[in-house]
């Protein structure tokens, strides 16, 4: 693992910049709301050059996000969370990243002035200013739909769970990152059993090691297909490879259609 | 943690039952699939008495699988793996799940025969029989599509990735599993901000401690609201605590609307 947690400029590497993404939350557990942030996140992280490598959902519970954050920010490049840093009870995200780095709690005067920014009475007001408490020393993410922000500590991004906002906070990171080698890839569906090409994928995937040769099955309009993606860094082997998998759909009497990713 | 490791008949118990879910797959870790399974299996599993609590998704990597594995099947009462049992290279759940119970890969002869139900090319039917192997010792999860059946191991239930073959494999576990008490949940949305109730929301979460009291903002209509769940298995507290947080949200100017879940 580099160290990547200084503010240093953005380092574009050739190696994998890897991530783990946390999402904290009750209502994704109990099946009220269908999570979209990891799905959000792989994309658009993947895009920069950096792999989301693992996934955890877990509650609003603080031992569990405690534990879970000091793991996680060991074995990846950068921890990414959603959910948790509201202003009600159940937001326990800010304290628990305090307690994982083993630092205080403290108001952060850029959040607060954005927070008074908005008027309301004292009491709504205290409430509020919950979601200025960082761990000290963290740094701030930008909040472009003018909410109060997210912040960092560290390699670890802490974010806000509702959608619109996440997006908002992880756009404002673009250019600010390290990264490494963006993984690219090549789909080609076809309406064939797996079964049926199975043999000769296994030979286009010992034959490319780099690359990472994925079949998907589905069942779509009453048939069933199977998409083989095909993913890696070194873009020649990827057009290479993706040709072997056309040719092999062709000979296994099945038409390739190109699929969009 | 209960005993739940063999086949007796199904024991419905007050205590929690509690779940892992393991999502194993590069395509939900690219962003290339927008996983539905957990929300699937949090919602059927939550309404059968058995409380999902932890999650994760975790790339085809074996070494990664056996540990998943071998550390939830220690923390929760059951674990569901989905992903990773069709015939091709990239489909080692099987082989990882017997290694993380240090058993043998063995041919299940049920599945065998459903397999060999289908004509096929000899080459094409070695491919598809490697859908046969399951752990030794494994039981059979039926699979109501036709298909290939998914297999169980001790508390570790595997069962297919796409989603409408998962969830006919689910359904055909509705009632033979040990179950516990059913949380059931009141919600309430208000176009409030959560700052706004966030004291008194507190003091309904002190009030009734075994109940979850959450709330969720959410962004909808250009205007922002939130949703307050409580969720617990006590009916009484339950109606109780909801009648609560509807004053609450009255006396803080809003109107109250009972949400679907």
């Amino acid at each position: 693992m580099t160290d990547i947690s200084t503010t240093e400029p953005t380092k574009k590497g050739t190696a994998a910049v890897t991530a783990a993404v946390l999402i904290i939350g009750n209502e994704i557990l109990s099946g009220r709301t269908q999570d979209t942030n990891l799905n959000h996140l792989a994309k658009t992280l993947g895009s920069w050059g950096i792999q989301v490598r693992e996934a955890s959902v877990i509650p609003d519970i603080e031992e569990t996000i405690v534990n879970s954050v000091n793991t996680l920010r060991q074995h990846f490049d950068y921890v990414f969370t959603t959910g948790g840093i509201g202003p009600t009870h159940d937001d326990i995200t800010a304290e628990c990243i305090a307690k994982a780095f083993e630092v205080p709690l403290v108001i952060h005067p850029e959040i607060e002035a954005v927070i008074r920014r908005r008027e309301a009475p004292e009491d709504v007001m205290q409430n509020r200013l919950r979601m200025a408490r960082v761990p000290q020393g963290a740094r701030l993410i930008d909040n472009p739909t003018g909410g109060p922000q997210g912040f960092a500590l560290a390699n670890v991004h802490v974010m806000a769970g509702i959608p619109l906002v996440m997006q908002a906070m992880l756009s404002s990171l673009e250019g600010k990152l390290n990264t490494g080698a963006i993984v690219q890839s090549r789909s080609i569906t076809a309406y064939l059993g797996e079964s049926q090409i199975a043999a000769e994928l296994t030979a286009i995937q010992d034959r490319f090691a780099e690359l990472d040769v994925g079949s998907y099955p589905f069942f779509r309009d009453s048939r069933y297909g199977t998409t083989l993606v095909i993913r890696g860094t070194n873009l020649e082997d990827l057009e290479a490879a993706a040709q072997l998998v056309r040719d092999m759909v062709t000979a296994a009497g099945g038409e390739p259609l190109d699929a969009q990713r």
